[in-house]
């Protein structure tokens, strides 16, 4: 069995639970290294059990190996779940709240007829996930560099006259004959006042010359997901635009320089918020400086001012200041930050390049 | 308010409902008619409500108009849920117990005091969505001509040593260029052996003479999805492959030709099917003849053997028989349809090209 699996029975035993059925997709992939699709899967001391129907059974006895036993399911999975458990004679069964849909908790419930019991609990998987190992870091340092390269290739098509969804179209097929399987989300490209929307959804307006392009996207590579934004110009910057750019570039700077293993995460975001704020754009800073990627584009940790957790190695997240103005332009720089024994590292290569 | 929201009222005064929870992106986004997301949405006759937070406050206030009131949250959106419900003295609450996961059911229960129950509902807004619009049909067949072209374009770059990810790539690529937003789907390229999985990652194997290409993709226009798939051969085929490929087809076109409104779906599919079977090759056409599309790229109805019910005018759905030699070659041919008043419709206007 491999040690992403052994490293959860210790977690159950302290929270007194007999079995943890997983649902949440990247959770499955984490503890049974696949790409796993429509399955469950039940952790016990007593057995591991993989729940798919015939579609995925041909790949999941692949990875499954000695790691969990494979159930093909015919019918409702839920009840072949329910006669698992009542089998192995669990009766405390921790379930995933957070994703488990109301009305699949309720068909295990009933066919589980009173004898076991199934309990909420938070972020198991997740918190295990926020460590990556040697092979999920190699996987997300080559996520980095396509996400890099894709980032040099894209400035030739940055003319005057192309519409944001030509930029993405480009991009979509270049990570491709790079080796990733997709992209990570939906390509962000925000042109001119577009980029004052931290959500645009990209569309058909054209690039104008003398204006920011905001680009922010990322790949999947084998399941891992990375996270890159910078903003281009095509032509001069006006005054205000240098100044607000200079502002969010030198608060990352700031943050980046920060990260340590034992800094605590509220420490990091102050440090670029109280630039930005001194500079005097607090209130245009609307969102958290980082979050965390890997199997998910987010996940743990959240680099937040609330979070009084402190770094680790071994911890991937962005660092992503922003300064957006309504109707005018957002400025937004995005690196991927991986926490080192001594320090961190930025996984993509390019330093604010 | 759009007649969408209002044809919900009738449906929840029958089900003895004070108002419904909506939480399913695409119901959401097919009651508003909006690309909506990231939200909640809350329906009674006092008064609807629509939960988002500061990102999508903007474009919310455009699409919602006089459909619903928007409420921009800060903190817990659940106990803006609770308190609205608490305000307007609602009793009975649906949810969408399929979507609902069981956390988020159990914090708005804990903010309910008690004062309001939730119940779990099946389907309202989906059973609507079975019967498209105008205008919905509209965007769905700008969906599939895109596809119909974009199938048209990628043959050119159907040549040996290609990967299967190129081929993805560049219909990544020109999708955009046409005016799709994006895939409805992770695209479907599985060359020679591969095709025998019915869902294949599409990977780095290169297509190679006298081979099968199966292709299955589409688009999303404007939030509606598309889907399409084709059998293509590099050279020539063997004996066999033409053999499975002409049952395939004529299965296909045998389901088409008895779809009209009032057919039975199990029929549909028993006439597919018992042909598939007369030929010798039942237990290898493993799946489902077909599912609706619209807002979602598989959503009812479902065209199987199991569904009693009635075709009727502006269902939309694919029908795609397939054949599944493991470890030799597969071969589904997938069209869209739409029912009219007196037959059928097939979207892409590729009829078995």
């Amino acid at each position: 069995m491999n040690y992403r699996l052994r490293s959860i029975y210790p977690v159950l035993k302290q929270a007194r639970l007999d079995a943890l059925l997983v649902c949440q997709p990247a959770n499955i992939s984490y503890l049974t290294q696949s790409q796993s699709r429509d399955s469950y899967l039940l952790i016990s001391q007593k057995e591991n059990i993989y729940f798919t129907d015939s579609r995925y059974t041909e790949e999941a006895k692949i990875f499954l190996k000695n790691n969990a036993r494979l159930k093909e399911c015919n019918g409702s999975v839920f009840k072949h779940i329910a006669e698992s458990i009542l089998r192995l004679r669990l009766k405390n069964v921790g379930i995933e709240g957070r994703y488990l849909p109301f009305a699949e908790f309720t068909k295990i419930k009933e066919y589980s007829k009173g004898k076991f019991n199934l309990i909420p609990t938070h972020s198991i998987i997740e918190d295990k996930r926020q460590i990556k190992d040697t092979q999920e870091i190699e996987k997300l340092r080559k996520a980095a560099q396509i996400t890099a390269s894709a980032l040099e290739y894209i400035r030739q098509f940055l003319v005057p006259g192309i519409k944001e969804i030509e930029v993405v179209a480009e991009l979509e097929r270049f990570i491709r004959y790079q080796g990733a399987r997709a992209s990570s989300f939906d390509i962000i490209v925000a042109s001119g006042p577009n980029s004052s929307q931290p959500h645009h959804l990209s569309g058909e307006r054209k690039l104008r010359k003398n204006e920011p392009v905001l680009i922010d996207f990322g790949v999947d590579y084998q399941g891992y997901k990375s996270d890159l934004t910078r903003v281009l110009f095509l032509g001069k910057l006006n005054i205000l635009e240098r100044k607000v750019y200079d502002i969010v570039l030198k608060a990352q700077e700031k943050a980046i320089k920060r990260i340590t293993p034992g800094a605590e995460m509220a420490e990091i975001d102050r440090v670029a918020r109280g630039y930005i704020a001194k500079k005097g754009y607090a209130k245009y800073f609307t969102h958290n400086l980082g979050h965390g990627f890997g199997l998910e584009i987010h996940e743990s940790p959240r680099i937040s001012g609330n979070e009084a957790s402190a770094l680790k190695p071994g911890m991937t997240f962005t660092i992503e200041p922003g300064i957006y103005l309504p109707g005018k332009f957002g400025i937004r720089i995005e690196d991927m930050i991986l926490v080192t024994r001594k320090g961190c590292e930025v996984l993509s290569g390019l330093i604010n390049k």
